[in-house]
């Protein structure tokens, strides 16, 4: 069966997937965007993500590449999607990632507010009000022989790790303390005996951890 | 000045210090125990520690090895020092050492209970009943020019971090889930600025990280 995958989650080395006074303005919360410094100068953030040219390679830019191979769909929280809260109430918000988005394959946005699915070039974002279990089961059936990238933020990750849903989970430990904010390890109690560490490597950047289904 | 040095504080990757259902019993959680693995077959530990031979050279040790060096002092906390808890009640409890602890250096023990200090071979076990401020200055005293260490359990050193007075933090992370325990690092918010990390190196046992002011 596919596996659904977690790739460069960042924490802080206090455990936060985002720091404090998280905002509209500031939606990673202050310190927070510290976290991604890792990922930025990669090859694949510069290229995939970014459509430039150039970038870092080595084990930071394969561990950010990983995110995006053998993947046939992706979950999302809302949050994630846009900054928009509440009803969409007509909103023509598209995402945060153009007209092309770099997806090109089905996107499943979590929220508890129904709108049509919107369909880009390469990629079709269905929002899905039935829950993380819907969700996934959608994701599957899009996804077909391929696997299930999950994606932020901290919250939708801790639903499907509390769920024991997730099978692969890669954190990057970023040396900083943010001193607060929103945790991603955090009330998994029933499930942490389910995980092993299946890989470890530290960068200057980060420390990779990747965690898999026993 | 001589430092306050925290070395080889180990947490698991959800930031536990210590594991869920701490008792007598069981002063390390349930699965807590396996925090320290990465320690025990290191030669620092299984010489100075156990005063046995042998043991694994290599970056674990020598990250063990330093908490030993040029250090004039140790401050712990009550829980670290023994099991007994409430008022002394004329216990006979010396500590976990034996008779001639391994420390060969005064020994501050934080309590709210007073006890006469306890004077065994080499190392004199002092028990301050005012405060961390009042201990680090007794520690700091009999030090003189060397470090002072300050050891466990995790209130210990989370109290000396928040009130800014800790130079110098090494943790292990050792990538294990415990799903619930005592955090280590948590509430930092008015201090998490004042340090940088300053090395970072994954082994198979444990990512150590060393944080030092700024």
């Amino acid at each position: 069966m596919s596996k659904l995958r977690v790739h460069a989650v960042s924490v802080s080395l206090d455990g936060y997937a985002a720091g404090p006074s998280q905002s509209l303005d500031n939606p990673l919360g202050v310190g927070g965007m510290e976290l991604h410094q890792w990922v930025f100068p990669t090859r694949t953030a510069q290229q995939v993500i970014f459509g430039g040219e150039g970038g870092t390679t080595g084990v930071d830019d394969d561990f950010v590449a990983r995110g995006f191979e053998g993947i046939g769909a992706t979950i999302m929280g809302r949050n994630m999607f846009g900054p928009v809260r509440g009803d969409w109430a007509g909103s023509d918000w598209n995402g945060w990632w153009g007209d092309e988005p770099s997806f090109h394959h089905p996107v499943f946005v979590l929220t508890h507010h129904a709108r049509e699915p919107l369909e880009l070039t390469g990629t079709t974002f269905t929002f899905v009000t039935d829950g993380i279990e819907s969700a996934l089961e959608q994701a599957r059936a899009a996804a077909g022989p391929l696997d299930i990238r999950l994606g932020g933020g901290a919250s939708t990750v801790q639903q499907y790790l509390r769920a024991g849903l997730v099978d692969e989970l890669h954190i990057a430990i970023v040396p900083i303390l943010l001193g607060g904010g929103e945790r991603l390890l955090d009330g998994l109690a029933d499930v942490a005996h389910l995980y092993e560490r299946t890989e470890m490597v530290a960068t200057d950047a980060a420390t990779h951890m990747v965690l898999a289904r026993r």
